[in-house]
């Protein structure tokens, strides 16, 4: 379908390998720690630094944009022909927090390669996985002989997303215009193994909230009174109780109301992935598999929503025991939502739901905080084939699917923009996100350089989305 | 019944009043605060000063008994009849920690009387309503012309009620002959009010568990396994709701087996009391009354066993959210215990029916503490009713029955020695116990005086527990 040969592309890539890692590792010095004050100068460095590579890239545009914390970085690169699709890279440049003490081998900072991987802060989270398009596009012009990419390209690089994108989504809506594509491409993401390439098709999303209840104004003694008053702490766990049902789903009314289904085609790609349940518990360091009735592991934490309890308290946590009624409790829960789910119309459920289950003489508030959409592409969108087409080629492999169970920024992208969010990720689960020696594995650092050097093509040739360029949302 | 003249007992009390409370005065000087180790040694002084003060009183035997903690005072003081019933008083002479700066509007340990009422912290709890036993037996003895009480009298006033008589089982055992009695006399609780005089027939037992869950290995993330694995902080909030069934009575199996009823006298004594809800409440800082169904609210706080969380917790416990499954989670329950259920029985039942809810996946482990049986008197017993005549002498009104829904060391007597045991208190709910400004109401410290002063007579006259006197436990 692409007129790009591949054999060029390999050769190209192979030429730029060493530049290509040496700027890498150029960046991954920068120490852009986006939680802690004391790099605010080295996340903006790292933006700089950003935009000048993109700039030398070729990218016409590079912006280093502010927000009312970290900056990000915008670039933008058209394509000759006016009508071809327009696609919007997001990534962040801002990285977790390390330090050499935390179990670290080699500083987090000084980026060392160790049989055949990069180890350092970044390297797969997500400075990694955003500079492989910087020699992918480079590629797609050199095997094709093009002077601009085939699809009119984007980049929006934030700088905030390990701190919680407190301020992106506002970035967004700002720039809303000049961020309009026809697809946005995320690439944060990972693949089910190095040997199991795959492209994730969505992710959950969020609804979070916390319920203070209280009961008599102050800790009472329950031998004096114990038996006959309600106990908010009682309150409290009946509520995460009757959360759920018998069959383990979540028991609040209208909760399952408008979920896309999962089709019978996403069930058996699922069911064909090599899913160990032994070494995922291992992974999840749980001592068991529980959830839903009537599905798999990979399809309760992809593919169905839930309700957890992510923290509870109430009366006395010293030592020993302490005989009273508490005058307070609470709760701190959130609900993960999949596709056709609204954090609007969960949040008032969970809202008419509680003031129903908290009993006479308890009283309650509760507090909202963080909603995230979901998001999902349909199997047979033509942006996800041509993802999966370009990563085929790459990893001369068939690409599988699967999804996110977590919860992500992309989500302000697709409901500003109106646009499908689509993910290429190269990082496997060994590659230790957030923790010490991250690392990314060097032979699919270069397929994700080579699949975005297929993509552009690809989906230009296939894909015509919007006659005359996306709508300005 | 008595051959006491009760103008003879008024007429000495009379007589007697300001030296019985200057002496009263002098003691509540002594800050004997068991809490506090920088004043042990005021804890002892307390206890040497009680010493001379019985032996001045008369008692021929007054000796300071030591403990791992802090010392006991024991007063001996036989009938010259051998025959006599044996009473066993208990009363402790340390008090609640104090400073002026929580509220007190004088020094908590510089007794004054406004309005007739003595305030100083110890002045109801516990050292006026001990001291009221020596100007009793002083009138006691002037108003019948004897030498000896009418009764074998013993004391034994703890130094460490109020950190928990931690060291109280092992000294009553190890003097288990010396204490032994036919029955125990506890000065240590209240009435239910300055015009409703009563005498308490029982209080609830006690027993305290933590119990320990814990799921994954360590926080894990909600998104990634989130729906998929056993939340130990539900499984937490589950047992809590499970431990009662929807009429609010506690489902643990055999919970409630072996419990003496509630007979219909007693249900008909509760009822005529002036118990009027809405202050209760108010009492109760309580917004509303909530308890097992089919019995009253004084019921189930002095009649009904109750299984009540006293602190829980789990997860994340700082500002906003978090989004983990958490590793561990805890309870802190307590169950009050009546008549005929036994605390061995209990922790067993707790113990099966904890280890059959925990879901796979959790592990938990249940530690035990503070086991304390109840104990109540049967309404008919003849020193049950000697105490009620004695106060309804002294108080010239009819004596109401109630009793304590808190537990205390009084059952480790009752266990020990076998022995019934009464409760003779003249304390009010206004006396402020382990709060600011506690007072003691002069009036009522007399009739306590004088109750006593009847008392003796009345039960050597009336009962005869055990010819021989009680046996040696």
């Amino acid at each position: 379908m692409s007129d790009t040969p591949d054999s060029a592309v390999r050769a190209y890539i192979e030429e730029h390998r060493s530049a290509f890692l040496d700027d890498l590792v150029e960046w991954l010095r920068i120490p852009s720690v986006s939680a802690q004050p004391e790099h605010a100068d080295d996340v903006r460095r790292s933006a700089d630094w950003l935009a000048g590579k993109l700039k030398q890239t070729g990218f016409p545009t590079t912006e280093v944009w502010e927000t009312d914390g970290a900056p990000a970085v915008f670039a933008e690169w058209p394509a000759a022909e006016p009508d071809a699709p327009t696609v919007l890279v997001y990534g962040h440049h801002d990285v977790q927090p390390a330090a050499r003490e935390d179990g670290w081998h080699t500083e987090p900072f000084e980026p060392v390669v160790r049989e055949n991987r990069l180890h350092a802060r970044g390297a797969a989270d997500d400075k990694g996985q955003v500079f492989f398009h910087t020699l992918g596009v480079r590629a797609h012009l050199a095997a094709t002989g093009r002077d601009t990419p085939a699809v009119h390209l984007k980049l929006l690089i934030e700088g905030e997303e390990e701190s919680g994108s407190p301020h992106f989504r506002t970035l967004v809506e700002r720039n809303a215009e000049r961020l309009a594509a026809d697809a946005v491409i995320v690439s944060d993401t990972g693949m089910w193994s190095e040997t199991t390439p795959t492209v994730c098709t969505g992710m959950r999303g969020l609804v979070e909230c916390e319920i203070a209840f209280s009961g008599p104004d102050q800790d009472i003694h329950s031998g004096s009174f114990g038996g006959a008053v309600p106990n908010p702490a009682a309150a409290a766990a009946r509520l995460v109780t009757a959360l759920h049902d018998e069959h383990a789903r979540v028991a609040i009314p209208g909760f399952y109301d408008g979920i896309v289904p999962l089709t019978d085609q996403e069930r058996e790609l699922f069911a064909e992935l090599p899913f160990d349940e032994r070494e995922w518990l291992r992974t999840a360091k749980s001592h068991a598999a529980h959830g839903e009735a009537g599905y798999s592991t990979l399809e309760r934490i992809w593919a169905r929503p839930t309700a957890e309890v992510n923290g509870m308290g109430g009366g006395y946590q010293g030592a020993g025991g302490k005989t009273i009624i508490p005058t307070s409790a609470f709760l701190k829960l959130s609900f993960r939502l999949v596709a056709g789910q609204r954090p609007d119309r969960i949040e008032q459920g969970v809202r008419d739901w509680v003031a129903e289950q908290v009993p006479a003489g308890i009283r309650h508030t509760l507090t909202f905080s963080g909603a995230t959409r979901p998001c999902l592409t349909p199997l047979d969108h033509p942006a996800l084939q041509s993802v999966s087409r370009a990563m085929g080629r790459a990893f001369e492999q068939k690409i599988r699917f699967t999804r996110e169970g977590g919860s992500g920024p992309a989500a302000d992208l697709q409901d500003v923009l109106s646009a499908p969010v689509l993910f290429l990720g190269i990082s496997v689960p060994s590659d230790g996100w957030h923790a010490p020696n991250e690392k990314v594995e060097l032979d699919l650092l270069l397929k994700g350089v080579e699949t975005t050097a297929y993509l552009w093509g690809d989906l230009a040739d296939t894909w015509q989305p919007a006659p005359g360029g996306p709508a300005a949302p």
